[in-house]
């Protein structure tokens, strides 16, 4: 790789001023750039003067469709405190070194708001992200309810507003050599593994999709695993599942874990999965695929089999507009709670499938940040496979449009409710009681759902409801009526 | 598709003659071709005067890599009774129609096995392979301790000794527009789907092989369940799985399902599986994928969780040196009872890996035809997800190392045994007891392992010692040391 030319290049510059080129972020006057670049392989590297920027690399590989973008800049004015912690509080354990942690889907709902939450907390972040999600609401004429930025301007406001630099991989986690780069170029303490296609409906629209959505989790995951085992044998993989992977037995749900005796003797073993989309099934391979690689690698993995996430704010998205969440409203992306929030800000019947009984466990999306944090601080031993049910409460569809009709008429609001036939195959009615106390036990104090939490998300639906387009709102994809034949869109 | 040329081509063949070019095939004399050859794509037809190939296609796509040979014959001098039965002897039950059975992997150890046996039973039978198994031989430097050969061959002799004909598609299942013709084509009603990379070693050599092993199992099923759906609604799939699903708990293991109460309540779930390779695990995640669709889809499937299988002859592949099955004995194909047979032949001393407790289940050659055909000729019913049990007996490695050492004293062997480090990551002793009662009950009669039969295979591994490599014996691959890099194989 020759550079083609290289010249130092003077730019004044204002403070916070967030562009140049879509690559560029600083926040200091007059920096000196000295500009590399090299047309093949695409790729440019800047350096300022001052070290503010210790790396911004782009590598572009064409045939492989990924891009690598290094932002490790040196905090600017003040120093940022890393200010870690120990204990159950979540933070790094030695407070002269704060973990390093790369958060595999960081561009995402959940992603997002935990990259920003750690990021605050004094560990040293990288988002790891192909940024397919966003291709996909193209593809699929969706769109966030909430305007969200680009990821670089996501984190050029993070970086001017809090001074804390947080790293950007573009690039999938499929593709074995990207991967590679980003171990060894971030070294990460611990991985944050959201980076999978989240949604059962999505895995349910056609035979493509449903193959993407395991190659593509299942393969990523495998490739996390080869990377850690390979390059980073001591780091902790805390890794996204789903409380959807159990489905809804007739008995108790343990966290990962069920002591069965039969026919006179007791064995500890892998509570039974009963998965009920491509999508949760997904979920189900990689947490075998993990569970075999801590026993015969020594991984040390923690599995957040996490419910069903509602809200939109964190005390870090709050701070900046183009620090603002997604969230999905849609029949593909949207889930239960957010969706009956944002039909009810603009007037449409809240959507119960079938009778409504279906019941699963919730959370905020700031005890989502915090459980992570949680499972980070507190890793799982060498050859360890945890497995933590990450929820604080349970629902049914029902009960939650109960709540969304009180609230919803507080603000003055007509808020109707109607069945519509189920898309999914599920159970309607059932028993259903899912432990989840090991999360507490580390220290989780959870936001329960409250009616000021129900009231402030119906407010926000109602702040954005110009932006809802009311033809995404109903289920368009069917379990039943999944075929070979790739659906597409039209336009009209 | 426009053909280049096109004309009459006349040969003079003589009875019983198997070859003119690789794709054609023929057992009367005189017949008239019509050579219709074109090049883009890679395809040509013919047809004999006299009807007897009512289809010999060969489509190829460089660019898809699969290929599509069909060899429907009428059948020649007598006709073939198909010979159809009904109930528990595992034949088709409309004696009119015989069934149509489609074997993914028909040309490897237990589908070439299968294929014979089920053409000799009067099925209609259809071979969808695309041979990757043979390269992986050559890319390994390994070989089959018999000769085998050629798919082709094979199936010319079949037909010139029996009068049956069984179909040939060559092409890879994950290729699914390859999948959706040879259904389309064949119509199934059953689809036996042996048609996976079915070595643990192999998943273990390294990343590559690990990621292939777990998209081709994987995908591979996905595209025959999506296929099945679309196509053939009322076909029933017999996939086979693997006892190593279940690993080793402490507890009895059941078929596929276990009773479990809890806190005081009961449910019927899937048994707990705990893999323990990555090709272990795909058969889990195939497992898994299988029963979602079963429930819904309403696909009717039984999986069949066979045990190690040993021996090499059935009665259809008896019939001629050109019908041998294929019989490994290296550190990554083969299989313990088998490889110790060979060990012992060629005066290496049999190698048990570790302490030599590890028990597994085990079944003869003749035994997994029967199986299958069984479980063919009563198939599960829409919507259920039927797990057999396939094996006769249970042995530890000691146990069969013991045995193989009295059967070869008595041919005048000097049979010694070591211990050597065990490449894998498992139990060496524990507790082991698996049912099996399910195909006894649909009428299987099992062949237990006896002097004879070792005496017989024994003297097989004699026959063709020459043929053995020493240098393959010894496993290869370790389950701690694989890595992320390619391992190739030198030439010296």
């Amino acid at each position: 790789m020759k550079p083609l030319f290289s010249s130092p290049v003077r730019f004044p510059l204002s403070n916070n001023l967030f562009f140049l080129t879509s690559f560029l972020s600083f926040t200091s006057s007059k920096v000196h750039l000295h500009i590399v670049r090299a047309v093949l392989p695409n790729s440019f590297t800047i350096k300022t003067s001052k070290s503010h920027f210790k790396r911004l690399v782009s590598k572009g590989d064409r045939a492989r469709k990924s891009c690598v973008v290094l932002a490790t800049a040196v905090p600017v004015s003040k120093e940022v405190s890393a200010n870690p912690r120990s204990g159950s509080d979540g933070s790094p354990s030695d407070p002269s070194k704060p973990q390093r942690v790369m958060v595999i889907g960081g561009d995402g709902y959940c992603g997002w708001a935990t990259a920003l939450h750690l990021s605050n907390k004094g560990y040293e972040v990288a988002i790891v992200d192909s940024l397919v999600r966003r291709l996909m609401d193209h593809q699929l004429g969706l769109d966030s309810l909430t305007p969200i930025s680009s990821i670089h301007n996501r984190l050029r406001c993070w970086k001017a507003i809090t001074g804390k630099t947080i790293e950007l991989y573009i690039g999938d986690v499929c593709d074995f050599e990207f991967l590679s780069d980003t171990f060894n170029s971030f070294e990460p303490d611990a991985v944050v593994h959201f980076g999978e296609q989240r949604s059962a409906p999505y895995s349910m629209i056609d035979r493509s999709r449903a193959v993407f959505t395991q190659k593509n989790n299942v393969i990523g995951t495998l490739n996390v695993l080869f990377a850690m085992k390979e390059f980073r044998e001591q780091c902790h993989l805390v890794k996204l599942g789903t409380m959807g992977e159990y489905g809804t037995p007739n008995i108790d749900i343990e966290e990962g874990y069920i002591t069965i005796t039969h026919n006179g003797r007791t064995d500890t073993l892998p509570y039974p999965k009963q998965a009920s989309s491509f999508y949760h099934l997904s979920k189900v391979h990689d947490s075998n695929n993990i569970a075999f690689t801590c026993k015969a690698w020594g991984i040390r993995a923690t599995d957040l089999n996490q419910g069903v996430v509602y809200g939109v704010k964190t005390d870090e998205t709050s701070m900046h507009e183009q620090l603002c969440n997604r969230l999905d409203y849609d029949g593909v992306f949207g889930t239960a709670l957010n969706r009956f929030c944002v039909q009810a800000a603009v007037g449409h019947p809240l959507t119960v499938y079938g009778k409504g009984g279906q019941t699963r466990g919730y959370l905020d999306i700031r005890d989502t940040v915090q459980c992570v944090e949680l499972a980070i601080a507190n890793p799982a031993n060498p050859g360890e496979f945890r497995v933590f049910n990450q929820f604080t409460e349970q629902f049914s569809v029902n009960e939650l449009a109960a709540l969304v009709t009180k609230a919803g008429k507080k603000l003055g609001l007509d808020v109707e409710t109607i069945s519509v036939p189920n898309p999914r195959v599920e159970a309607e009615e059932h028993y259903y009681n899912a432990k989840h106390t090991k999360l507490i036990e580390l220290g989780l104090k959870p936001h329960l759902l409250s009616d000021s939490l129900l009231d402030s998300l119906l407010n926000f639906a109602i702040e954005f409801k110009d932006r809802v387009d009311t033809k995404q709102i109903m289920p368009s994809v069917s379990w039943k009526k999944i075929g070979v034949k790739p659906q597409t869109v039209p336009a009209n």
